[in-house]
C-alpha cells in the first residue's frame, strides 16, 4: 500500500518543475491555490483535459453497426434523414374522420374499410369513417381520430359488413400524431459527443440508420506498484497486503468503456517500473499507475518518472491529494495515490469526467442534490469526497469515515458525497451534491 | 408500430383466465385495482417476480475470476477470510512511537532503522522512534505515529546515520489504522445478491479472494412484431416505419447484463410468430415480444399466445398500459406494447427491477428526489412515467409530452420521472421521484 499524505505542503523537487505538459494551468499566478499550495480540483481536472485532448484530434473513430455501438461516444452530429413520425398516424384504435363531418351533437357516419398498419390507405370520402389502428397512416382527407370507446356502438364492425357508427363532435388534430412531431427531417437528431445508450441507439434505428461512427475507446495501461502488495489467490505473508487497486480500477475503467492492459504488480525498484512502462509505451494511449506518488522515502513512481515530462503535486482534495501527471516517453501518464479509496476517487474526479467530456463515453455522472443524514466536518481548504448511501427519502447516509483505506465501507456505498473546498462543517439536513456510482 | 390503448377498459377473453401463472397476484379481491380494472404497477411487478423467481431456484450459478465477474450478481454471502487491514499500520509518513515515551512537552527520541512497507519490523525499544511510511506495519511496542511534519527536524534522517528527533506529546492510537478497523475476519463482506461493481470486486481482491460465484445471466429471446416494421438500413416504403424497439430493448437488456437472442422482425401472422417462438423455446430463459398486446383488430402476440398460459391485461400506467404475461410452451413470457417509449418504460418498470431484485444484476436504479421544473397533469388512476433531464440545480425538466412515440425526446432525457397513481396534477417546484437512466 502506498503512502498517502494528508494536510502537508508538497514541494516537488526542482528538477521536476520545468517539464509540465499542462502549460498555464499548472504554473504562474494561481489564485485558487489553497494556503497549502495545493492545486484545486478544477485546475487539476483542466490539466487532465489538456493532457488527453490531443488524443481526440487524432481521428480516432470507427464505424460500427448499431448493436456494437452501445456505450460508445458519437463522433459526429447526426441529422435526421427523415421525419419522425414519417407520416401522420393515429394515436388510438378508433375511427379516422374528417372533423368537419362531426358538428356539435355528433353525427352518424358510414363505416368504410379499415386502415391496416403499414399500408397507404385510400383517401377518406366525406361522410365516412375508417376504422384505424394505433400507428396506422391517416387517410388523405381525414384530420382526426375518434377513439373506439367513444363511438356508438363502441366496437369495430366486422370487416366488409355495411354499417354506420355514431361519433361525437371532434376537433381537427385530435389523437393524430402529425408527421415530424417528434423530429423533422434535417434537424439534429444527436450531437457529436453523445453517449450512445439504449435510447440514443433506438432513435438512430427509428431514423433508419444502421451504422454509426463513434470515437474509439482509449487503451489504458494500468500498473499497480509496491513490494508489499500481492495478487489475490495466494497465501499472505505477515506485513503484506493484497492488491485491490488493480481489480478496482480495471473494473471501473472497463465499466467506463476503456480497454485496459494490466501489468503484473510492479516492484518498488524504479528501473524495473521504468522498463515495464517502456515495454508497453507503443501500444497504449494512457498509462495509469497507483502508489508511489507521495513524499515518502520510497516513492517508486516519482523515481521512475525522473527525467520525464511529469510532475507530482498535491490536489486540494481528500482523499486522493497526491497526484502525478505528465507523459512517459510521450505517452500521457497519470499517477494515482496508493490507497484504494483514493484511487477510485481520483478516477471519478479526474479521469472519468474528462473521458465523458472529451470522448462522449462513459456517460457523465449526473450531480444529484441530497440531504445529509449526519453532520460532518471537512478540512476547509480541501474538496472532501465522502462515500455514502442515498436513501429513498432523499437523504444520504455516510459510510465509513474519512479514511482512504476503508474498502468495505466503499463497497457498501452507492454514491460519492461532495463537500467543496471552503466548507468546514455541514449539519444534518444540509443539501449536498451527490454522484451516484 | 403496434397499437397502444390508453384509458380503456381491457377485458381479457374468458379462455385466458384459467391459465394465469401468477397466482393470487392476478386474481381474487384486488382492492388496489383502479375503477378501470387496470392492475397496479406494484401488482404487475409482483407478477413478473413470481414468473421469474423459479429461474433463481434452478442453481443457475457459475464461478468466475474477479476480472470476469464485473456486472454480475453475487450468488452467496461472502465472509471475510481475513481482517482489513490485516495488521495495524501507519496512516501517515512519520515516526512510530510508544506514546508513553512522549509526555506533555514532548521528548527527544533516538531514531532507529526505518520500517519498510511489506516487512515485519523489529519490535520498537522504549525511548526510540522508527521512521514509518503510510501503510507499513506498526512495530510491536509502538502504539502511535507522529507525522513527520510535526517532528523537529521535520524530515527523516538518512538511513543508518545515528540521530535523534524531538516529537510532541501524542495519544495512543494517533494515526494508527488498527487491524480489522475496516472489516474483521468472519464478518460478512458482501451479501448474496449484491451487484458486483468496481468497489465490490476491489473489496474481494483486498480480501485475497480471486474467484467468485455469481448468478448466471438470463438468456432472453427478443421478438419485435409488425408487418409495417422494417429493419434500419433499407429504403422505407410509404406507410412503413423502422423498427426501433429491437435496438432499444436489446441495448437496454445487454446494458442490464442479459444475453439477448434477437429474432428477425415477426410478421402479423400468429402462426408464424408461434413457430418462431417455438423454434427458440428450448434455448432461452425468457421471451419478450413487442407490440400486438392491445385490443385492436390485429393483435399478433395475443393471437399467437392463444392456448398458452398467458394473459393480456392493462396496467394502470402511462405509457405502457397494455401488457402480456405468462408462459409459452412453459418458457416465461412478457409481452410489451409496441411503442418505443412504452417498451423502454415496461422494461424499466417491470423487468429491470425484478432482475435486480432476484439476480443481483443489473444494479438497481436508485430513486432520487428532484423538484419539477414545470407543472404537469397526469391521469389520476394511472402511474405516469415522464421522461426528463435532471439539472445540476436539482430540478428536472420534462422532455417531450406524454406521448409514447417521442423517441427523440427520450434520447434527450437522462431520467424517468414518476407521477404515482392518485396524483392528477403537480406544480412547478413539487418534489418527484426520478430514476436516472
Amino acid at each position: 500500500m502506498t503512502p498517502r499524505t494528508e494536510g502537508r505542503t508538497m514541494h516537488s523537487p526542482p528538477h521536476q518543475h520545468g517539464h509540465s505538459p499542462n502549460g498555464t494551468a499548472q504554473h504562474g499566478h494561481d489564485h485558487s491555490r489553497t494556503p497549502h499550495q495545493a492545486r484545486s480540483v478544477a485546475l487539476h481536472r483542466a490539466a487532465v483535459t489538456e493532457l488527453l485532448a490531443p488524443l481526440l484530434a487524432q481521428g480516432r473513430t470507427e464505424t460500427l453497426a448499431l448493436g456494437d455501438a452501445l456505450g460508445k461516444g458519437l463522433a459526429h452530429d447526426v441529422p435526421a434523414p427523415l421525419s419522425l413520425p414519417p407520416f401522420a398516424n393515429s394515436q388510438m384504435d378508433g375511427f379516422a374522420v374528417t372533423s368537419a363531418d362531426l358538428p356539435d351533437g355528433g353525427a352518424e357516419l358510414r363505416v368504410v374499410d379499415p386502415v391496416p398498419a403499414g399500408a397507404v390507405p385510400a383517401a377518406l370520402d366525406r361522410g365516412t369513417a375508417a376504422p384505424i389502428m394505433t400507428g396506422a397512416m391517416l387517410p388523405a382527407g381525414a384530420d382526426a381520430v375518434v377513439p373506439v370507446e367513444r363511438a356508438v356502438p363502441d366496437r369495430f364492425p366486422a370487416p366488409g359488413e355495411p354499417n354506420t357508427v355514431w361519433l361525437p363532435a371532434t376537433a381537427a388534430g385530435t389523437f393524430v400524431r402529425s408527421a415530424g412531431s417528434d423530429i423533422a427531417v434535417g434537424e439534429r437528431a444527436l450531437a457529436a459527443g453523445t453517449f450512445l445508450g439504449p435510447a440514443q441507439l433506438g432513435l438512430l434505428a427509428a431514423l433508419g440508420i444502421a451504422e454509426v461512427t463513434v470515437r474509439r475507446p482509449l487503451t489504458v495501461l494500468l500498473a499497480t506498484t509496491g513490494d508489499e502488495v500481492l495478487e489475490p489467490g495466494q497465501p499472505l505473508p505477515a506485513g503484506k497486503i493484497y492488491d485491490s487497486n488493480g481489480t478496482l480500477l480495471e473494473s471501473a475503467m472497463r465499466q467506463a468503456g476503456l480497454a485496459v492492459v494490466r501489468t503484473a504488480i510492479a516492484s518498488d525498484r524504479p528501473e524495473e517500473l521504468r522498463a515495464l512502462l517502456r515495454s508497453h509505451a507503443g501500444a497504449v494511449d494512457l498509462m495509469v499507475t497507483t502508489g508511489g506518488v507521495s513524499k515518502g522515502a520510497y516513492e517508486v513512481v516519482r523515481q521512475a518518472m525522473e527525467g520525464q515530462a511529469a510532475e507530482f503535486l498535491h490536489v486540494a482534495m481528500q482523499p486522493g491529494g497526491p497526484q502525478g501527471i505528465g507523459t512517459f516517453d510521450g505517452v500521457p501518464f497519470l499517477g494515482f495515490p496508493g490507497n484504494p479509496v483514493s484511487c477510485l476517487v481520483s478516477f471519478e474526479m479526474f479521469l472519468r469526467p474528462v473521458l465523458a467530456e472529451l470522448f462522449g463515453s462513459p456517460a457523465p455522472r449526473i450531480p444529484v442534490r441530497a440531504r445529509l443524514g449526519h453532520s460532518l466536518s471537512s478540512p476547509e481548504h480541501k474538496h472532501q469526497v465522502r462515500r455514502g448511501t442515498l436513501q429513498g427519502d432523499g437523504t444520504v447516509r455516510l459510510e465509513g469515515g474519512e479514511s482512504s483505506h476503508l474498502m468495505h465501507a466503499l463497497a457498501g456505498s452507492n454514491a460519492l458525497v461532495h463537500v467543496p473546498a471552503g466548507v468546514s462543517a455541514l449539519a444534518e439536513g444540509d443539501e449536498v451534491e451527490v454522484w451516484m456510482l
